[in-house]
């Protein structure tokens, strides 16, 4: 039970204490794909040559949603994120905009989450202004692809 | 390209004009997973009998979610739901979290979108609860199952 | 147990679904203290002459936090409050500052949530700006005294 | 003195009550502009042809904002508005970059200073963008150009 | 009134200056209760066994209250908190839900305004979850217990 | 094309990573003006001997909306601010209430951002205030007046 850090040694949930970690400078990327059809992804790439495009829009809510992230997950910390990059790219091959993320910290505790928050918010964003073409999109293959800093030392995602 | 309601005849990004419309009941489901090893998803089916557990946070997290649906997604009409429910559940044989939500409004547009948020919060909040025993986790096959009320009639999900 | 209406029959959490409910013009009242020192509720009425006092800080504080209540009670509905009110008096008899905060809906579901939360981040705001000087006050009596609208019709505190 | 609003009888600011009000079709419009140096405005107008322009982000600030004005103007009341759109231009003979945003809402209350505030965050935002090429920029004129809808009629700006 | 710090020598509010403090680690703890009948009381008791409990609820939501701090309270400084731990307990004798909050900060100021208010959001949310069953609770003695760390030392309530 | 921090290299816009930079005191005054006609301005001074006056109410927009700056700006760092002042004239000659703010933090990024939202809210809560009585106002002039700290060093506006 040692694992679930969240939550203390009577069960109640918590935000874990950070205060003696020390503060050093933390990186994590996320991933994650909106899967559509060939039409949906067409109209999508039409777009992408004009100001205004999809990609843009959702690029701009996920660097965003990182920044929300201690709002929206109950027991994340607050954090002074020193940088939030969102990337999008249409895969025809896969009907897919794929989507990469990665935050970065100087402080006590991991930005897995805030990365993870910002593929999620472009790919609901995606979905929002595709969603009038096409109701049967998927959001998925969200997860952490690599992670550096603090005690648990670096994670690829294989 | 008139099927991209979000963009103006400019090319322009907008909030899509719903003063004409009719306020008419709306409601909408939305389901998605979290997928994990069985190791982890043992914790969670263990930890489900007492006070505090994962899926009781992560619950109120997609609920609290879905509230803050236009603070989070750029084109989104600001709302009053009427209703909002989200539900857990642990499905063993596929090693999933699957959480289902959904939405309701008396107004002029749909609230697809606040029940895919409230999924998105929800999912991300089991991560952000077990990450410390699993990194691998993988938030999917998120979509809309159910859609009824306004002017393009009901949608389910084949 | 049917009046925990806020649990469905599974025994989760949820938005209580008023989309059945009938619009109607609902009012709620809210009251509350912050009791002190006489030293210091004297640092206040001396501060009161003059602008930036500490009662016009924290009326402001509630009219603002009746707004919020969406955001920080997890069950709460999103409304569009047509009215908030907040009145703050000293009462040197009783040492204790009085907060009284009014909130009304044309609406589905009842306001005493966002009065009684006018009133309690009146008092925190209160007790933020003397706290210098004063680190004993307690903020107490948060009581709903009036309510009106809805189907279970007026509520008058004794 | 009776006409600020915001103020009761005993001098206390309150949001004022229009729960007595109709519910009709309101709408307003706001101009304003950012003023630079050439130099400035040719960076901006040098981007605007590629994604990810300066313009493109600060219209989606603008639209996000609009949302945004309960939370930042006191006394304003929660709105369910039902369309945003900012739109952002280049003159290069005044050296400015001119923001129009226009606000509607079926409602009890006039939206126009949800059409101000998501001008001067389009405003801001512009300025965020360019502020390292330029720290003497001046964002200003800054105004109601039209409202329509409620009581008080239409007003159009000479 | 030097002791009154959040004012100017003009008379203005502010945030007080605290760019020169040393940052060191700051605890501080509040307690509070919900009065109840004790007819409600037990409605949460019986409650407790189950998942999505009263206490469970109301726990996560002061200690994501206690974030929301600076948005509620004026002049509190935005922190970045290390750590947030809610309490709830039931007092048969008294008919009261007990309400405890500890929250930790390695920085420039004192941490009391987030413990308080995650005792107040904690205990709006009891009352708004047993509401349906009791009108007549009263929400009170919410006060600081424990404070450390800073230049004016250790508090200890009597 | 350097200059334009705020894109990568492939065009996207980012928020600048300044995990590298040094955390330094820096300090950003902002000021701004709304204008109107000698009637209105009257109407604002006679209220500014009187508790809850127009002023007091837009300082403390003013400094709340610095705390939002990270929420409003869609590239801004998230900070930790340690100051915030707001100050609100009135000059007859002109007709202006001027509005000054100064924004303060030991972090890796200015405060600029930070100073002008405040100036910017606080001008949109005067508007707020007084609109009833005039709906021709304007707000303008809102622009940088000083920086220093960081690597670019001070600057002060002509």
């Amino acid at each position: 039970m040692s694992t679930l850090t969240h939550f203390d040694e009577s069960g109640n949930a918590r935000m874990v204490d950070v205060s003696d970690k020390d503060a050093t400078e933390r990186s994590a990327t996320a991933k994650g794909s909106v899967y559509m059809s060939p039409t949906t992804l067409a109209l999508i790439r039409d777009r992408e040559v004009k100001k205004g495009d999809v990609l843009t829009v959702a690029q701009l809510a996920g660097i965003m949603g990182a920044k929300r992230t201690p709002d929206l997950i109950p027991l994340c910390h607050p954090l002074a994120l020193t940088s939030v990059k969102v990337e999008l790219q249409l895969d025809a091959a896969r009907n897919a905009v794929d989507i990469t993320a990665t935050c970065k910290l100087v402080g006590k505790t991991g930005v897995e989450m805030e990365a993870l928050t910002a593929v999620s918010v472009a790919a609901l964003t995606v979905y929002d202004m595709v969603k009038a073409a096409d109701k049967s999109m998927r959001i998925g293959d969200i997860r952490l692809v690599h992670k550096s800093g603090g005690k648990s030392g670096t994670y690829e995602a294989l």
